[in-house]
């Protein structure tokens, strides 16, 4: 049985993901890849979900240490990785993650400034090497991102932050990005249609790389 | 103002910490030492205390993974400290503790088996050097001690192991006390007023050697 994919999207609140996640999946469909799973973190299993609950909701005014926050976000990743995505791949599915790994560099690394040593040995306790074949990693400045975000209704604990939080967890996002060639940049600030052709080319490119 | 002192009480399931904390907070008392407050572990806190309830309890039948369960209790920990035990000492109130890291290292370490360094870098990103003044270890045979936990009901998920679980935990107990001399290992296999008796002799020494 050959091996499956996973594929993740990424960005910012009000980036656009969830339209993004839907122009990919309807893409693979046209590619012939008929199994794919819908992944999102931090959730996607029972003890996952709970500890993203522990993560985006407020608990009597106790502070989340960022630490712990961030422990969390590993311990709800490790039971998806572990219990959902490692067994569809093995059985030739593929996955298409709301957020993987790079939203805790992102956020927790960037937005959070935990130092690079934390959160590197983290990632492999974690994931003992364990990566996506492709992240799309969707760009947009946080005021218009955030300014759409709003526009959906309340915001959580994370969305609450301030600017410099989201604009420190862009740069990580596009640092990390200009090191790792399986990262793809999208301008999310285009129109709706312009994104997803640029998702589309982006995916057909990839595409074509894998199977050659 | 005076730092306060954080006193650990740890052993195996049944080894007898409840009547050892109740001992120990009536000699504190003999001893002057006014306000004294107790933490349990995993716990003590309302995020702690959902961790808590995570790793305990049952999730629909999904398996908490070894090194999800070992970031939990970490961020049980980190909330703890942070928010209960350090506020207190720094005014100058003593904390007795209810198990504390000794008991990741003896429980995921030792019973589980995570390697040493996973063990060794996560101490260091939670803790920072964070360190109890005193710990009691409560050394018992877990056939013993396992024996006297049925009798008081129901037992959860990790008291739950076969005995080699716990035979590897008392092990790592033991191997660490032998390594750090501010544990002090306690004969809990003797009557209740023999344990007691120790446990105040311990106390009395090591507040000797404090003062001195």
């Amino acid at each position: 049985m050959k091996q499956g994919k996973f594929i993740v999207i990424e960005g910012l609140e009000g980036a656009g993901k969830s339209t993004a996640i839907n122009a990919l999946l309807s893409e693979l469909q046209k590619a012939g890849i008929a199994n794919v799973i819908n992944t999102r973190e931090p959730g996607g299993t029972v003890l996952a979900e709970k500890m993203r609950a522990l993560v985006k909701e407020e608990h009597e005014g106790e502070a989340l240490q960022d630490t712990s926050e961030l422990l969390l976000m590993y311990a709800a990743r490790i039971q998806l990785v572990e219990t959902v995505i490692k067994p569809a791949l093995a059985k030739g599915h593929w996955v298409v993650g709301d957020r993987h790994d790079l939203s805790s560099q992102a956020y927790q690394g960037g937005g959070r400034e935990i130092d690079l040593q934390t959160m590197s040995a983290l990632k492999n306790i974690a994931l003992k090497g364990f990566e996506p074949d492709l992240t799309l990693y969707l760009d947009i400045d946080p005021k218009v991102g955030l300014e759409r975000a709003r526009g959906r209704g309340e915001l959580d604990r994370i969305e609450r932050m301030d600017i410099s939080f989201f604009e420190r967890t862009r740069q990580r996002y596009l640092e990390l990005a200009s090191e790792n060639p399986s990262i793809v940049v999208i301008n999310a600030q285009q129109t709706i249609e312009q994104v997803q052709s640029d998702i589309c080319a982006a995916l057909q490119a990839w595409l074509r790389e894998t199977k050659g």
